[in-house]
């Protein structure tokens, strides 16, 4: 398997490339809207071809490059079923496996940060979007998120997988890449290190964060798979990147 | 590939199990007196055999269980050839590939935290031994240790692995399990975030470290591949940890 975590510095997101070494085929999971072209330059670099782009959650901090992706290098857009997108191509759920020749994803339904989140366990690694992130999680005052759900989510199905699974999150602010479950569940301060699931809603209450900036343009936007909105503030437009150019320039 | 990291809480140390998939043969980097039954319950319960214990270099923390498993499961005892110890049965060196079967180490010599220190690639993993920490490294004042080389090696060597390059270390003293090329280039405050050599000399010298509790017993039960020792003071008998017990009780 081709393994590769590839970074966006404006909204800090994480994407992977997820390749068959036999086939070249690839996933590329929570693409960005500004690193369309990165990511089909490294693509093309390791020889490979792009069959899907695959969404953990509807996000609020950045637009997917899905559609864009799919216009130019003719992939296919996955994502939760239970977003019920109508431009998703391949709708995942809980358990049930998305394969790509011999790359196996098992979508994994982690509500909390969004009602529909999935995280995706791909051989021994797990990729978990915006629901556990290293000595974090994501936010849960948004998009039907739930706190007590959100915990019920990462100390019942994240972290009752194997602890050396290796966690990839979907962000990270200070420049770390990769935790595992067993770091998660030690020392992680929101939910590891014996927090109960009240402490837990305590701690995401009592967090004051400001209105995400960018979520009334990013949600409308990725329900449409990547639609960078027409009436975007100037000092956004960096959230949409070079959309004219194509990727050879 | 079979990988489980295996924690010792004495010393702090990770032992690293690596075993072949396909002939359930098995190596152990690093393992430690103190947990030389977990390890060898592991090994069994995996359904594998140990056919290698493996030294990164001359711990002065710990001692190592290789004569141990040697004697009670048979294994043999692989470490750095420029130790030269006598008891080491299959000396390893920089660039020369170890393999037992599927599973191929490549040596890199790491100088710095000791003069004849190995880390070692496998797949797309590296075990940095006491060379690179994460957001750390060992210390250079002992064991023909300098700083200005420990630079060198992780900067010349481990930074020039790809970034995406999984670290594993030897030790961590908060909980942290695993990191990558990419983030210690980024963010390890001695070696990483764009540290000069004269900038890493300066703090190392200035670390005021207590001498090792452990280092003057430790050093020659290693250099006899792990023996405990006879003359060691009470307190520190726990570094020994039951020796006289077979792994079935």
């Amino acid at each position: 398997m081709i393994f590769r975590q590839l970074f966006e510095g404006i909204s800090s997101t994480y994407t992977y490339l997820i390749a068959s070494e036999e086939t070249g085929r690839a996933l590329l999971v929570d693409p960005v809207l500004p690193t369309w072209q990165r990511d089909l330059e490294v693509i093309s670099e390791l020889g490979l071809s792009l069959a899907y782009t695959v969404e953990t959650h509807i996000h609020a901090d950045h637009i997917t490059s899905a559609k864009m992706l799919k216009q130019e290098a003719g992939s296919r857009i996955a994502g939760p079923a239970l977003d019920g997108l109508s431009c998703t191509e391949a709708p995942l759920a809980d358990g049930i496996p998305f394969t790509v020749d011999d790359i196996g994803l098992e979508p994994i339904h982690t509500p909390g940060h969004t009602d529909n989140h999935l995280a995706y366990r791909v051989a021994d690694r797990v990729l978990t979007g915006d629901a556990l992130m290293i000595d974090g999680c994501g936010r849960t005052d948004f998009q039907n998120g739930d706190a007590g759900t959100l915990y019920d989510s990462v100390t019942g199905r994240l972290f009752a997988l194997s602890d050396d699974t290796l966690v990839f999150p979907a962000h990270d602010y200070n420049g770390r890449h990769v935790s595992s479950i067993a770091q998660e569940k030690e020392r992680n301060p929101r939910l590891g290190s014996g927090k109960t699931r009240s402490e837990f809603i305590e701690i995401m209450n009592d967090l004051n964060l400001p209105y995400p900036k960018f979520i009334d343009y990013a949600v409308p936007g990725n329900q449409d798979c990547g639609e960078c909105p027409e009436d975007i503030p100037a000092h956004l437009e960096q959230y949409c990147g070079q959309m004219g150019e194509s990727p050879q320039g």
